[in-house]
């Protein structure tokens, strides 16, 4: 199968070259060739000339829990994941600090996967500051809002209504210069939050987790703790379930999907399951999801029942990992990491612009085996 | 003279409206016919299909220097104008707190007149937040900067390298999605700044101001000293002498403009004199300017001069506003306020994207009398 090739512009030096591509888009429209490889469980029938992904960022004071979050060396130091993720994705490099790209247990990081499908596409991620811990390296939209609170102790996101709006504003800025708006995340100890909002919302859900096991009983036990207080507190509007329950990127990503016109696709696991209840309860449009194979084959999240109890669908990018050749990819297939920035976004979206599986895999390769 | 008319999108009603526009662009080219109407000084021959307007906001410390900057009601107020500026522009009010969008002589800020041209067009600018004293209280593109310092009493810009390099990332980024790049400036304060850094690269220059009676003893006397601490410390590169002597906005503003490799246009007067000439000292190409009639009528500050001896081009528009019928934008014809946020590059867009004078005029009265 051969989809209709973007011209291919590729980091900072095409890009400062006046003869080169003045930007990466058509000028006419691509020819929809069907899609039927086993790259995408199915074919969205989207083939984006002005694509925008939005990497909304937040820290919740949960993942320095010690046991919840996979992402980052220590508890501690999950707070700055989402800014060494951020300075990835934008420059190809992490040098504001001694840091690699791969968890503590060697995996490459999602985020590397989604920076080379920058490289493959020239397509650069805009990335939203939702409430940060720490000062980003690289700009941010930045709607100011704070990192969200343990919401076992008080409400989580007391600006939740704020926070919001000020998605809302940056969805009608953002759909102004697309056709596709692709919204991923970076929130460590996020699907916490998630499971809370999604049960608070009603729903019977569980999570996924960037752990191989899944420390699901500390997320319970999270969870009832926090649904106890919100029934104390009889919290029931969406966005008040937010505010006690939530993660500042929720409401963000919430405001920024309800405020777009257009084709809008939420990309990752859990918690744009949570992304998407909310917009649902809010009684607004909600957008479909994509993520990798590996979350949807995760036993214990369930990840396909929600899509269903929410009343969306979902597409399902399988990159083959495991026959790429990689051990830290290949663990990717056995459960680690999974998802997260917005890769399984970009694995699709460089699909639907129409780059071969095979090319895909061997950018990915390429890239993670730079810090190998 | 007919334009071709763009669909035209109102705020934010119409961007919810999942069946109305989904953006503000052609798919296809528009027809370029030559302009020839006295609201352009000249024609730039560009139709823009994808116009992005980026206004950079920053503080120096020198507008908090009595009788420096008329762009507040008191010297200490000043800090938060272009706060008030975004809020307005984006939100078409300011609510945040009570004030006015009128300046403390009763004309309307330039912001109201660039907030006109966002109603009329549908086109809603990025705010670039390059070191603000105050939050924002809309989402801005954050490259992390701080406030520029009194350069009397020391380097105002200490980071004045890395917001050159933050700045060429914004560029990079923003440059992706459009066809037009229109940088626009609000700094209170920023005319002395500017007229330092011009001086200190060589320029014989003097400046603009909001005041209808333009403080130049004082900011000769800023400028001197300035000028003697820098011979004291023997800057000489463009990055060294902003470091020295400039604000937030021009480093910024230089590396968003360096970076773009299609069509840049540097919206406002002196300030974008010294953008314009940080970028010639550092080797790249140099965008032209647009600004409005009343600074380039302004006697004291040979704006065109600047322009020849720079080695760029300027576009003036001339909005009428003596026979708009409103006082206070009659005052701009006098040498009040004159320019600023963008709004003579608003104005010049307006025109580009298909609006006929007598529209954009009546968009801009409109607008202002709600403020009467």
């Amino acid at each position: 199968m051969h989809l209709p090739r973007y011209p291919v512009w590729r980091g900072s030096a095409r890009c400062s070259d006046p003869h080169g591509y003045r930007n990466i888009f058509y000028s006419a429209a691509p020819t929809l060739y069907p899609m039927s490889d086993p790259f995408l469980s199915e074919d969205p029938g989207i083939r984006p000339r002005r694509p925008v992904v939005a990497l909304v960022l937040a820290n919740t004071m949960l993942s320095t829990v010690p046991g919840i979050s996979g992402a980052g060396p220590t508890p501690g130091a999950t707070l700055l994941t989402p800014v060494l993720d951020a300075e990835l994705v934008t420059t190809g490099a992490i040098t504001s600090m001694p840091a690699r790209p791969n968890t503590p247990t060697g995996c490459p990081t999602p985020a590397a996967i989604t920076r080379s499908m920058v490289e493959l596409t020239g397509l650069a991620p805009v990335h939203i500051n939702a409430g940060l811990a720490h000062t980003p390296t690289v700009p941010c939209l930045d709607v100011y809002g704070s990192p969200g609170g343990d919401p076992r102790e008080g409400d989580a996101v007391p600006e939740a209504v704020r926070l919001f709006e000020r998605g809302e504003m940056v969805g009608r800025l953002l759909s102004q210069h697309s056709d596709l708006l692709v919204i991923g995340e970076c929130v460590p100890g996020g699907t916490t939050t998630a499971l809370c909002v999604l049960r608070a919302l009603g729903y019977a859900a569980s999570v996924s987790s960037a752990f191989i096991k899944n420390p699901l009983d500390l997320k319970d036990a999270v969870c009832r703790e926090v649904l106890a207080r919100i029934s104390e507190t009889g919290a029931e509007e969406p966005l008040d379930i937010l505010r006690a329950a939530g993660d500042p990127m929720i409401p963000v990503a919430a405001g920024i999907a309800s405020a777009c016109p257009g084709d809008v696709i939420l990309a990752g696991g859990t918690q744009m399951l949570a992304v998407a209840a909310t917009v649902k309860a809010l009684g607004r449009r909600v957008p479909p999801l994509v993520t990798t194979v590996y979350i949807r084959d995760d036993p214990t999240a369930g990840f396909a029942r929600s899509i269903t109890e929410i009343g969306t669908t979902a597409y399902y990018v399988d990159p083959g990992f495991a026959s790429i050749g990689h051990a830290g990819l290949a663990r990717y297939c056995n459960g680690e990491v999974k998802e997260g920035t917005g890769a399984g976004g970009m694995l699709m979206l460089a699909r639907l612009m129409g780059h071969e599986p095979e090319e895909i895999a061997r950018e990915v390769s390429d890239f993670v085996s730079r810090y190998d």
